[in-house]
């Protein structure tokens, strides 16, 4: 792979949306997503790649000649968390670059094109995947509509203020989609491993309870006579870490992300405390099992302190299970190039898990380091990149070669 | 008493900081706070009395012709903590200015004047009974600076922002001091009693803990390889609830009434957390005890977890002797009077224990409903407030044919 062009690519990235105190500013349709574009098709268009954009923005790069035939697809996305890293997302959409760069250079006959997919982080609109989901046909108008901004804004809104029409156009078949992407936890890089085979995608589901104390003065009321909020949110915090821990084994995970306290003084027995709660996993059976184990503790808590929890279901997902031909290819070739690597799990949401619903998908993981991501502190190795995208091209030979 | 004069008072505060989900939020030094100090200076003019300032903003209400003469005082304080309630310290400053109306209007020859004290919930600065300590003396200026608000302000910034000059005076000379108060607790109110003389002080440690959990992706981070500082925070919150329970007996309480979590997002492993925790007794062993107790949960957690937790002591007060002068004139005008009352400790801190270092000092207590306090909720009898004035007013009679 071509390392000293993806270099000078990177290079060129890094000033768009640049935080003077770290990290990158990229979100959906805002000018610095649309300057992440721009400056990919130029980099396309000056190895001579032709480039086209759906009802939404999304952004197809082909061989001059390869637009009409069914091809392979490579690709991620090019939008960002507030203060986020350079390589969640962009590095997926560069390695397509390089996969086709080499075909080029070395006059290989591999069908490929890359894809750049808008929107696909969740900070503005508190919808992740937007764009592929979208094009996919499994985020449809209404979704599009209730998807709003702080200030409002709708993501249906934003999209046709900027000229697109969503709804209008569907993503065109591919023969498969392939995602290279950071890992975004530390499993690749304590076992110092280069490569991660992506078996499934886990899905969240999201509670919040809302935890009923009563608020009183924190020295004239007796311990017995208390109505605590935030010791019965402890009590649901170590259960839903507990929750988790039961089902590690099946990368089953359970966080409590958010905890409001209210009032929030140093002088009152706290009284309304909310929590939100994220359950990820890959077997459906343990995702349940950890809900269930959750609501259970919740339940107790509420019974043994008379303090009334209430849960509200926000989202509940289904895992994905990627295509076993991606996966074998990908593990084919990293045993063939003499690559170690991992099958593993994706924790996190990725666009390539809205393309499974249309296409056989894949995902490779290269790691980060200390796991660190959404964090202006988000580093990953560029050769990693050339490395994983020589795996991805190696993939597609033995796909091709498999008749795939 | 005047109990219409007190309820009309009492209407003309009610908007003052009023939150339309009820209860009233005047914090120390914000214009809330302002306006309850300029409503109570106009009700002082109202009846002829004049009005003088501290270095400050402290409020002493004099008769005219009696600033100079040495005068007992009555008092308390007019902010709250956010969504609190309208009686907590208010009703000890207009109990006072009821004492001398009536004086006033019988034409009795008692010098007393009333005192209303700034900034005496710990809510915004973490620093209680800052008016009335900083009067008194035992708060200096540089305790003023350690005292800041989540935005960084110092009290001492604050202070000086708006004119004052902490530090360039003192309280004057005063014979005694008597402050009115809610009990804040539910020991009147379940006894059914309307008075409660007040034999002691607990004394309030205060402990700010700052638990270095490591931020990760919510998804992508196994349970196994998880810092999750908002689970060790829980760990604490259920110890420092234990370490009061233990101590019930002896009527110490232990609150976490603080959590703040960063980044506080569904999607991240909770990493930086701060809990801020309340210790109060009325007997130094037990305090000791329980703060011990508090320190080995926290040592324990950090040693199992692997999370550093740093503590820090923002405040560590000896339980405050109330003057046997007062106590037993207060009990001997409700003997006197025929109203029931108890003798009793109280549990929170008030300005009378600061005012005790420079006076002989005492305390009423009136029943609240339930108990309940710094909450919306927070409901008093303004006959219970005007019977109170009238004990006040009876005690003093009584200390001044002792010749106290």
């Amino acid at each position: 792979m071509n390392l000293q062009l993806l270099k000078q690519w990177f290079r060129e990235l890094e000033p768009v949306g640049a935080d003077p105190e770290g990290g990158v500013t990229r979100l959906a349709y805002t000018a610095e997503e649309d300057a992440m574009f721009e400056k990919v098709a130029g980099f396309a268009s000056a190895l001579g790649f032709s480039v086209t954009e759906d009802c939404i923005g999304n952004m197809f790069i082909s061989f001059p000649d390869g637009t009409d035939r069914p091809c392979h697809m490579v690709g991620s996305h090019l939008d960002s968390v507030p203060r986020g890293g350079r390589y969640d997302g962009v590095v997926g959409v560069l390695a397509g670059l390089l996969v086709m760069e080499k075909i080029l250079r070395l006059g290989l006959s591999i069908p490929v094109k890359t894809a750049a997919f808008r929107a696909e982080e969740s900070s503005l609109y508190g919808l992740a995947t937007a764009g592929s989901g979208t094009a996919a046909g499994s985020i449809d108008a209404v979704r599009l509509r209730n998807a709003k901004s702080l200030s409002g804004d709708s993501l249906y809104d934003t999209m046709t203020r900027k000229g697109y029409a969503p709804g209008s156009c569907r993503l065109e078949p591919v023969i498969d989609f392939t995602e290279l992407h950071i890992e975004q936890g530390r499993v690749l890089w304590e076992a110092k491993e280069p490569l991660g085979v992506v078996t499934a995608i886990a899905a969240p589901t999201r509670l919040k309870v809302t935890i009923h104390g009563r608020q009183d003065h924190s020295g004239a009321t007796p311990m017995d006579l208390r109505k605590d909020g935030l010791c019965a949110a402890a009590e649901i915090i170590l259960g839903t870490e507990q929750a988790g821990n039961a089902e590690a084994a099946h990368a089953t995970v359970a966080t409590v992300g958010v905890a409001h306290v209210r009032p929030n003084a140093l002088n009152v027995v706290p009284g309304l405390v909310e929590l939100r709660i994220d359950i990820r996993g890959i077997l459906k059976e343990s995702i349940s099992r950890t809900v269930g184990a959750v609501r259970n503790t919740i339940r107790e808590t509420e019974l043994q302190r008379g303090i009334l929890c209430e849960v509200e279901t926000l989202s509940s997902m289904d895992p994905v299970t990627l295509a076993p031909s991606v996966i074998d290819s990908l593990a084919g070739a990293a045993e063939k190039t003499g690559v170690p690597f991992r099958r593993m799990a994706s924790g996190a949401g990725h666009d390539a898990m809205k393309v499974a619903a249309v296409a056989p998908a894949g995902m490779l993981f290269i790691p980060c380091r200390e796991g660190i991501s959404h964090n202006p502190g988000e580093e990953a190795s560029l050769e990693d990149v050339a490395l994983g995208a020589e795996i991805l091209l190696e993939a597609l030979k033995i796909r091709r070669h498999m008749g795939v």
